[in-house]
């Protein structure tokens, strides 16, 4: 929850009249029919309390994605995932690119860990290269990745990816990959260590059925982890029911709906080359994004003209190394997208100087 | 989520066959129709992220028991709050009445704490007395109540939780006070320091809407806490979205319902004396309890050959200072209670020695 601090992410619907909603970065046709008749006839389940051990739900994940179900852990939305194993690792020295998610830096300030930043560069397109391979030392206990990367919706690469795990496993390093995205990331470019793991007992692989399946609201992801040791020390630090009933039932559903993660790509596929276009047209900067989402300069006010047409987009201000002329736009069906280009043209014509 | 240990707590209903639950304490009608219903609509807005400040729920809360929203902190359930509350003490030297919920002891002991015990006696129907008082010194960073107490359903009598309240003021002891079962508990017995608070900065109150809505499935609970400064800690170590859409919708439906619990109430009000007496018939040891729930002592195996009938009670041989021969057992309706004395008086009867 949250009670003195000014929200710093997409999607508050809750305080802004918004009409489409461009701030969060989920699936554009949402959550799937069958996704959503599971939650609702979960509904009639709910006075018991949730199985602890999410056995059905582990069990399709286990066949869905070919690993052990005793390697999966449930949260309650990815994003509890990234506190509780920061919280049980405990780590002191950690590499963490920027601009990134910024939870992951709070969830580090809270455990008092000291971050040392690798900056993403934007002339580099914001992707990291071989030398981040040298940060990687004895001394680092953790490298927190994100990939496609929050906001810049870049894809490490494969063989960086690769070496980074090598070099991980050399330095007895923890390496924290945040997959959140990868669902919705142009298969040419998406990789997933996963197939790796097998050898490797610090990689944390973090998933969400959010993006991938729309369903924000019911608050499920999951962590792929071969340190049976680690898994315990965060089970045993928190409660036995983080994940709903209709959350377990729901996701359970969503592994039988396997090819919609694949609509959205496809969607992305027309929808990425027309909105690059036209934001170039109007003169402004994109960067050539891997996921579904961009992120893209331009005039300071640009969220907040927006706003005043009821959409919302992301400001990024508050990502380290970002500026206030920083905004993520999620890519949405082609006649929503066309919305937003007609509010930004209008926003720009408005503002540019005669 | 649970992974390697075995489950030790009530209603395991996934990895037994269950025709009858009585060993998880909630609302023996379980949910209202009207808190189903607004859950079931809540699942037309599970694309959205749920509001993080989870404002309509905290605003319904304060209106409906007088605290102000800015003191009401909500949880992924009451569990989430105990171990997020023990997080961001990071209390030293802790007293703990014992038995109680086991959760407690288990949050402390991933805080690095170190409980002492403070046993309640059986002798004393598991009461605390004014004893108590003396343990709470200005080395104690936390006192941690349950009232009405988890398994013996006794409540800590007004008069001494006012002057726990007013020791703890003295000594700088921070008390934090479960009162999850505190609206199903007996109304002449029932009684919160909440109207105290005003003055106090270190209480931590806890409650759920699981028990009293039968809504366990659904995972939300709250805190009241006049201490902004935690609240703000509290917030700051976890993530933002904690508490799901259809859990902030049904618990805003749940306070239109503010009978439901008085409900429960009539039917504990009858069925306590027939199961007293009928256990007791049976040779049965109960404890006088002021909560929806009894703690029974009989032969060890109970529960294993209640369960070959297919009906669960809650064994507390896991609670520290109980044993396997105790047992908690939840008030449910005449017709659960009959069925169950008839399965209990046929495993005492086949056990009897002749």
């Amino acid at each position: 929850m949250l009670i003195n601090d000014r929200y710093t992410h997409g999607g508050d619907i809750y305080r802004n009249k918004i009409a489409l909603d461009f701030s969060v970065n989920i699936h554009p046709l949402g959550v799937p029919e069958a996704v959503r008749k599971a939650a609702v006839k979960a509904m009639n389940s709910i006075e018991a309390y949730p199985d602890p051990y999410c056995t059905t739900l582990r069990e399709s994940l286990s066949d869905a994605i070919g690993v052990k179900a005793e390697y999966l852990l449930c949260g309650n939305g990815a994003a509890e995932l990234i506190y509780q194993f920061i919280n049980a690792l405990q780590p002191k020295k950690v590499l963490l690119p920027v601009p990134s998610f910024s939870d992951y830096e709070n969830a580090l300030n809270c455990a008092g860990a000291v971050p040392v930043f690798y900056p993403l560069k934007r002339e580099d397109g914001f992707l990291p290269d071989k030398s981040i391979l040298k940060y990687i030392t004895p001394a680092t206990d953790l490298l927190m990745l994100c990939s496609p990367n929050n906001p810049t919706g870049r894809c490490v690469p494969e063989e960086l990816l690769q070496n980074i795990v090598f070099r991980c496993r050399e330095t007895g390093t923890w390496l924290f990959l945040d997959e959140c995205f990868l669902d919705l990331a142009d298969e040419q470019s998406a990789y997933s260590p996963v197939g790796m793991m097998v050898k490797e007992d610090r990689i944390f692989l973090l998933r969400a059925f959010t993006k991938s399946y729309g369903m924000a609201g019911l608050r499920v992801g999951y962590a792929i982890c071969q340190n049976r040791e680690m898994l315990d020390r965060i089970c045993r630090a928190s409660q036995p029911w983080n994940v709903s009933v209709p959350a377990q039932a729901a996701a359970a559903a969503a592994l039988q709906c396997l090819d919609w993660p694949a609509q959205a790509r496809r969607i992305f596929k027309e929808e990425k080359p027309y909105l690059y276009s036209e934001l170039s047209g109007l003169g402004l900067e994109t960067v050539e994004s891997e996921a579904g989402f961009l992120l893209v300069s331009g005039p300071a006010d640009l969220a907040k003209k927006l706003l005043e047409n009821e959409i919302l987009i992301r400001s990024c201000r508050n990502y380290r190394g970002l500026s206030e002329c920083d905004f993520r736009i999620a890519v949405r069906t082609h006649e929503e997208n066309v919305k937003l280009i007609d509010s930004i043209r209008e926003v720009i014509q408005c503002t540019k100087p005669e």
